[in-house]
């Protein structure tokens, strides 16, 4: 009989989780390795609730633990996208069809009711406050951290699974090994999160079941509702120039700027300038690897493998879906790692590659162009499209967000082709009612006919 | 008074060595730390000669500190590309006009001769054997490590100019700190570094004035001629798939191989399989990041700063160029490092991303295109061109490598203009003699005539 392998993932978060609970499906035991404390700990909740939306790729992730019922429970369905304008106008862009909503959940929340699955199974040890030093690549060897006590000590897992995060050291260790490809780059952008607490009754102040915009060209705010009736708002601004986090000195000087650009929004954020000062800055990096596996021992997923920013709402799904193919993978392979590895990273790179660039592009989209009419009118007439041709043409957020069976990949391909349609058609096109023009007809029978 | 500042440089490699050299003369004292033991020892020649393309720019970096006639006395001139063909058939490339070179120097022997400038220097101190682990970026502390000892102590400088490298560890601790872009690439070739020895006579086997070329497509071998009637080849060779570096496994194989595609130069070569076998297999980077500096405390520079591959003969010319900019600006800003590495990165980071891209670009062009007819006629074409249009038409080979005053961003933006032209004027022209067809006469005035 093998010898059973020893396996250890690196990273307690939402895809290491995952990871675990796959791999003791299939029998191995898991040693999983968290750098920060058990954040099941109460002690340890600090008042601010992030959030992150799930879509398509992610419920499929969570139905197969059986979860995806109690997480939808606790989640926040998001229908459309509603733009806030300079002087609290809305306007409206559904995400999908009709019933078709992205969720925004809890952070925190998800990332507890997947170490609580973890630590259910006999084959799962969880291990917290554990931090990565140093992978020594030829060895499999890794010096560890524990934290609390300072202690260094050493473990040489057979497989190491490094889902690490955005900042992963196991592929720093991987970046000194020769031909390994990196990349991080940020924007000049960060984020700052702020909040709009529920109304005196409880309830939510703005639409609930909503995304909400405040697009402003080269900068932009998001709000993304909680269950507990607040928001969780997002400001997405410059380092630098004007204005910008650095232009931004006191408290007065942050709330004059929001009366002046945000009016409805401040109105609604009591808080505002105290948690601005208080809160940190976040920066925004996009991260590129490859190779994610080395000689079958080590394998790279989730940001570990391919940090991206958040626009598209698709960090968590890709991470998850990362799961999903290894899963399959595992299934049909067996102890074969190294074809495992390879095929994993085969197969996932060119899609983690195109949801990076879609999401980085979906910020100009976001802060820009949904504010611009012509736009709006662009999505209309593509929502006519697809009700004429369902069967060949969906819309590129559709095909990133509700149809997990298609490949990022592909998404962009098809994407790139229909904005090509796209600025041919909207040539022809003044209003709504112009869709049933003739020529406009003609055109999409010719194109989009089978 | 104000205190004196402590600098240190990290690398006594070219860029170091010549950096030091320029702050020293300055007033400032300098501790230089190599990682590696003097390479004048001696006992540490190893008997291979890795040889340089040096050229203007590079030269005019050791007019300034009195070597270039020294050095120029054991420098190979090459005035063209001289391509072999599969059956040892020749043509020829000049580089530019006529006395126009780039010069073959040996690596080793341009250091020791800096090392020699910055010893002499009673305020510059070389430290050997010193290795950077780590610097605090907070503090500019720095742990380094004595690799005779193995002991570790610690400096804390004021100001650390890292000229250690592609692999440099400072910028390795820079990588580590919020919103620092890093990218290193690696193409998917390597390098094996082989022999063509001097005859019986001690005199060249080949065209001594010249670099020679064997392009094969989706490979080539290249050599540069050293004084002592050898020349130093490169193989750059894919490192998987057919044929390869994996695909060569035996010393019969690769007899066989270079017999078959190199067999003019095979015949020169009694160590062939013995050298393939015991030299080690390179891999080549480009490394491109940004800010090179750090609150005007550490600045990145040469190869640790943009590293980048061999194929346009510009590494070492580019980080010579480093140290010329970095001259100019500590003259007029004195002391005040913040300005002088802001000012120095603004100015060298697009002409260093622009070389970096040249140099990947002229791998496809001297593997593939000089063995072409076509592209031959057409650097006849532009050669007369340049004759004709001296003002208006430098070719992008020549503003690179002859035109130390012309940033290469400036070079690689004219450069695309001119390949623009070449494409339509080439649709026109099937031999030498049509370049005086009238209506290619016509099109040239239209295009170049002030």
């Amino acid at each position: 009989m093998e010898k059973t392998p020893q396996l250890c993932v690196m990273g307690g978060g939402l895809v290491g989780c995952l990871l675990s609970l796959y791999l003791a499906k299939q029998g191995y035991g898991v040693q999983v390795y968290e750098r920060r404390p058990d954040l099941r700990r109460a002690d340890l909740f600090s008042g601010r609730s992030i959030n992150l939306a799930l879509s398509d790729r992610g419920w499929r992730a969570l139905e197969t633990i059986g979860i995806s019922e109690d997480i939808k429970k606790v989640a926040m369905p998001m229908y459309r996208r509603v733009m806030h304008d300079g002087q609290g106008n809305l306007s409206f862009q559904p995400y999908g069809q009709a019933g078709q909503a992205i969720y925004s959940v809890s952070r925190a929340g998800l990332n507890r009711a997947l170490l609580n699955l973890a630590e259910a199974q006999p084959n799962i040890s969880l291990n917290f406050e554990q931090q990565v030093l140093e992978v020594d690549v030829p060895t499999n060897r890794v010096t560890m951290l524990n934290v609390a006590s300072q202690q260094e000590h050493q473990i040489t897992p057979d497989v190491i699974f490094a889902a690490d995060g955005a900042y992963s050291m196991v592929r720093l260790s991987l970046q000194k090994t020769d031909r390994f490809n990196f990349e991080q780059s940020y924007l000049n952008y960060g984020y700052k999160e702020l909040t709009i607490p529920p109304a005196a009754d409880g309830t939510w102040q703005l639409e609930k079941n909503a995304l909400h915009i405040w697009p402003r060209g080269q900068y932009m705010m998001i709000a993304l509702p909680n269950i507990d009736g607040s928001f969780t708002c997002t400001l997405f601004f410059p380092f630098e120039g004007e204005p910008s986090f650095k232009s931004l000195q006191t408290p007065a000087q942050v709330t004059s700027f929001f009366e002046e650009v945000f009016p409805d929004a401040v109105a609604l954020m009591p808080e505002l300038a105290q948690e601005f000062f208080e809160n940190p800055t976040g920066s925004l990096v996009t991260v590129k690897c490859f190779p994610w596996q080395h000689k079958g021992k080590i394998l790279l997923l989730g940001d570990a493998a391919h940090a991206i920013v958040p626009f598209y709402g698709q960090g968590m799904n890709a991470g998850f879906e990362d799961c999903t193919v290894l899963r399959g993978l595992l299934e049909t392979h067996q102890n074969d790692w190294e074809t495992i590895f390879n095929t994993f990273q085969e197969v996932r790179k060119p899609n983690t590659d195109a949801i990076a660039d879609l999401a980085v592009y979906n910020f100009i989209e976001m802060r820009d162009k949904v504010a611009d009419p012509r736009f709006l009118l662009q999505k209309k007439i593509e929502a006519k499209i697809t009700g004429q041709y369902p069967d060949a043409w969906l819309p590129l957020y559709s095909m990133v967000t509700f149809s997990p069976d298609l490949p990022y990949a592909q998404a962009l391909a098809n994407g790139q082709r229909q904005e090509e349609i796209m600025r041919q058609l909207m040539g022809h096109i003044e209003t709504e009612a112009d869709y049933d023009k003739p020529q406009v007809q003609e055109f999409l029978k010719t194109h989009l006919s089978a």
